[in-house]
């Protein structure tokens, strides 16, 4: 990761933050661009210059993350959504739909976004594609039991699914107790027509499309901070 | 559960187990009615009326019991489908679409029905319903994260929706390690656009309508056992 792609990252979360209002339940996002934006959260609520911000975190890990840095917490026991709620994405489209799930959170994000008043993604401006699918690949988690059946399947639908892992070698486990497949299309076709498909296939617990979500996005580069908006 | 139910249960399953030929890779039900299925295919594999059988159990409950009655076990590692599968239900209508999942089983059963060549659901006379979601709830399985998001989805669309707990009063935790909700509706109103509704849910990991599944039932009561099908 260059040098300047980080710079991006950070300008994209901080114009991000901006939107940010004392009292909000503020989703926070997993993921390297997503972290710019806690670390802006939790160091205006120590200045003083929010206040009574409540992250609802989007995985165990930004948990964590944001506990250590002094943001308080709620959850979906306490709280029924996110007034707004801020995340990277792997590739965006001008329309802010997007493919996430690098970071291995697709699941717990899909959740926090479903429940979410506002949805503003932030990206350097690498992740801009015109057709998603042509920058990365499509993450699938998967069930652990059979999950070489959905691996079958989605070779059926044209991808190169490829079981993620550690370093070790050793399937990487997410969260919640599942594999994930990274798929790699040629082409995905129709696109709302594939998440349809993955929606509704046994197996499949989340996968990485998420389209219609996104209300905003800000996409930092060479030119300065665009805004993108779906409508 | 009378004596007369589980007769009906037991011949139901019989009736099924006619349907297993030599060499067959069958899927095994979790529950109570599937599991006479799964004992008549051990005693058939022990007297040699049957051979080269290897079961696909629906969970690793069911993969001990079959274990323990000496089936040859496979798994989609080394099987892309099963010939057929033998599965119970919690409540059918006449064209073979079912609520299933009181058994805790709901995920990983769909699974292995949709790697299925045929299936053929086995239920007692006072499962078949006109209308599905009539006799019980409809059981949601649901990632931890979040339940509770869940939970008000499902009051949204018009159920009164419970966490299942252990008599203990804990969660109940299915072996892939979600909860489940058992969700009861005044009526469920269009069944299929519940069930994609269901479908698009991040957070929803499975749920208990098997709409288009199962091929064939066999249904026994009072007038004998009679053969449902699709059509």
């Amino acid at each position: 990761m260059s040098d300047e792609v980080e710079r991006y990252k950070y300008e994209a979360a901080m114009a991000a933050v901006e939107a940010v209002r004392p009292g909000m339940v503020v989703g926070l996002g997993h993921g390297s661009t997503a972290i710019h934006a806690l670390r802006e959260i939790a160091r205006r609520l120590k200045h003083g210059e929010l206040h009574g911000v409540q992250g609802l975190p989007c995985s165990d890990h930004v948990a964590w993350q944001a506990h250590a840095l002094g943001i308080p917490l709620t959850t979906f026991e306490r709280t029924a959504a996110a007034d707004l709620t801020i995340d990277g994405a792997d590739e965006l489209t001008e329309f802010c739909d997007a493919i996430k799930g690098g970071g291995g959170a697709l699941l717990t994000e899909k959740i926090v976004h479903q429940n979410s008043r506002r949805i503003i993604l932030v990206a350097d401006h690498t992740k801009l594609s015109a057709r998603l699918g042509g920058r990365c690949a499509l993450p699938v988690e998967v069930a652990i039991f059979g999950w070489q059946a959905q691996r079958r399947f989605m070779e059926a639908l044209g991808a190169e699914a490829v079981l993620r892992t550690e370093d070790s070698g050793e399937p990487f486990v997410t969260e919640q107790g599942h594999y994930i497949l990274d798929c790699r299309f040629e082409s995905m076709g129709d696109i709302a027509a594939l998440s349809k498909k993955l929606d509704g296939r046994a197996g499949v617990m989340e996968h990485g499309l998420f389209l219609g979500l996104a209300h905003e996005a800000r996409v930092a580069g060479p030119e300065g901070v665009r805004t993108l908006s779906r409508g």
